[in-house]
């Protein structure tokens, strides 16, 4: 049997974090699925760049991680050139995790349209690629016969995107509605226990879930990302972030928050995107929402979206205790529904 | 391009609905999935047997039936055999939704092993298949190259099968937690406002969802029964409702409920199945639910399952609004999964 090769681009928490489920779950790939695989190339920003056709040996790409050396050393040639990166590793999978700007989706895009382009299925688990360039990439995938997926882009590798695909066939989705990001989420939720905002702030920074600058998720930048990538892919409709309606968590102070609290609601950022003519509105801002509501029970970095179709009735899907492990999975399945 | 042939056991409010479906996705169906059908055959309990190889007019078929008359109008020949009515029909879906003894699942076991072995895909509405055969029908699809799939057996179409199936490719299910049984649920919510056990049992019956003889669902019975439909499918362990542990909701009196209340808790009919060792061990119980829970605001006739794996954080899909048409949508989502 022909083994299924392997690149990534970035290898981070996440990367890393993915190529150990691959090893966790090589047994049951190969008697579940017929899959056997080898990891063909490594790029990674500050780690050097690998490359093997007899496949890298993963423990010894973990151990110089580890030891924060270069993986230079286990190629024969030196590559600084992410397309020969790519050519040279003759991969049939990408997965593309490498630092991204959020205008305009770049490096990743390049990277996932190479991949296509030399025959490979595109992974990646960046918003911006799908924000900037789903209709292009998907595109690009069904006319090379291949698949460009990103289920871990949108809560965490619960897989979003898929159950929309493959378990609501013929479904129109007429409305999508949520909370879609967990710092803000995870803020709002200490406040009510009396932390002030600047510390919740910290708090979050202290755990690593919020970034230096904690603009983007409480200005809600993150979460028109998200809604516009929910938007694109399953309305079908070319949404960018920037044409999202759009407040974030600032003006929620204590007070409000207890005020809530009095009337037996709960603040939250609240996403929704919905039909209206040929056309999707979409907004993002702070909402009191009532405890009979399934948005009220979503605490800490949980996430929760629902979906209101032509069909069914309102169908939520909850998610609780992402992790670097919940995106290597999102990855992961995300490779089995390309290669089966 | 030929036109797919199905065939309907049973066409009481979910086989109407289902055909109803039918013929509104019936563009939509041939332009996203290039599927064209027509429906060949038609076997009622009380409105007799219709079969035609050119296909039945579905609006005709609805006439009669809104008028009380018979089917048997429409075919040439009286047929009265369930397995003659099936060769005849030449068939290549099946969809059976007739009235089924819960203790054997029968007739419906032996109407879908008969459409199974005639080379047709078998669907069904019916949970006895699933808990009295699923194996062995599981297994007769495999060899026959056709699908065996009940998608509407528990939640009422939404799709907690195919999620399963389709989209947590590689996980192990470790544990279920739910409220699968909308009849108590709706009692239970209705106690909460101070009606006795008695009358809101009398407005389940009123409105369509309790029996006459209502101690199927308070007694626990269904819920075992979707129980074990989910841990035979999803965690592929053969568990018979009657080795769940059950104990139903007669206990809970309007004190307790208020007792509940003034504690922050509500009471819920919880479903529970584990792996413990080699085995499954389930239980239905009544349970208080505290307010930071996803199933504390699960209310009236919905429901939620939550899904614990070895991969993901805990997995929570909700239901709100089930009725005929989101049964009927399950049972058309399988069709679609069956036939591309």
């Amino acid at each position: 049997m022909s083994k299924v090769r392997l690149a990534f681009i970035g290898f981070g928490n996440v990367g890393q974090a993915l190529a150990r489920l691959l090893l966790r779950k090589e047994a049951e790939l190969l008697a579940r699925y017929g899959i056997a695989f080898q990891v063909n190339g490594i790029a990674t920003a500050h780690h050097g760049v690998a490359v093997s056709d007899q496949g890298l040996d993963l423990n010894q790409v973990f151990r110089i991680m580890q030891e924060k050396g270069s993986l230079n050393i286990l190629s024969n040639t030196a590559i600084d050139d992410i397309e020969e990166f790519l050519k040279i590793s003759q991969a049939d999978v990408l997965f593309e995790n490498s630092p991204v700007n959020y205008e305009t989706g770049q490096p990743a895009i390049n990277h996932l349209r190479t991949a296509l382009n030399l025959g490979m299925h595109a992974i990646t688990a960046n918003k911006g690629p799908v924000v900037h360039a789903y209709f292009e990439l998907s595109e690009l995938a069904k006319a090379k016969g291949k698949k460009f997926y990103f289920e871990s882009t949108v809560m965490d590798g619960a897989p979003i995107f898929s159950l929309y695909r493959e378990t609501l066939p013929a479904a129109q989705l007429l409305r999508i509605h949520g909370i879609l990001n967990s710092t803000t989420n995870l803020i709002l939720t200490r406040m009510e226990n009396g932390e002030s905002f600047e510390d919740a702030v910290r708090y979050a920074q202290s755990i690593g879930i919020a970034e230096t600058d904690p603009s983007g998720d409480i200005d809600g930048w993150d979460a028109a990302i998200k809604l516009a990538a929910l938007a694109s892919v399953l309305m079908e409709y070319p949404l960018k972030p920037q044409d999202v309606e759009r407040e974030g968590i600032r003006k929620i102070d204590l007070q409000a928050v207890e005020q809530a609290k009095l009337q037996g609601m709960r603040w939250k950022l609240v996403c929704s995107a919905w039909r209206e003519g040929n056309s999707v509105i979409a907004r993002v801002a702070p909402q009191k929402v009532p405890m009979d509501s399934p948005l009220y029970n979503v605490n800490g970095t949980s996430s929760v979206v629902q979906f209101e179709t032509d069909i069914l009735g309102l169908l939520t899907v909850f998610e609780q205790d992402p992790s670097p492990d919940t995106t290597a999975y999102g990855l992961f399945a995300d490779f089995i529904h390309a290669v089966t």
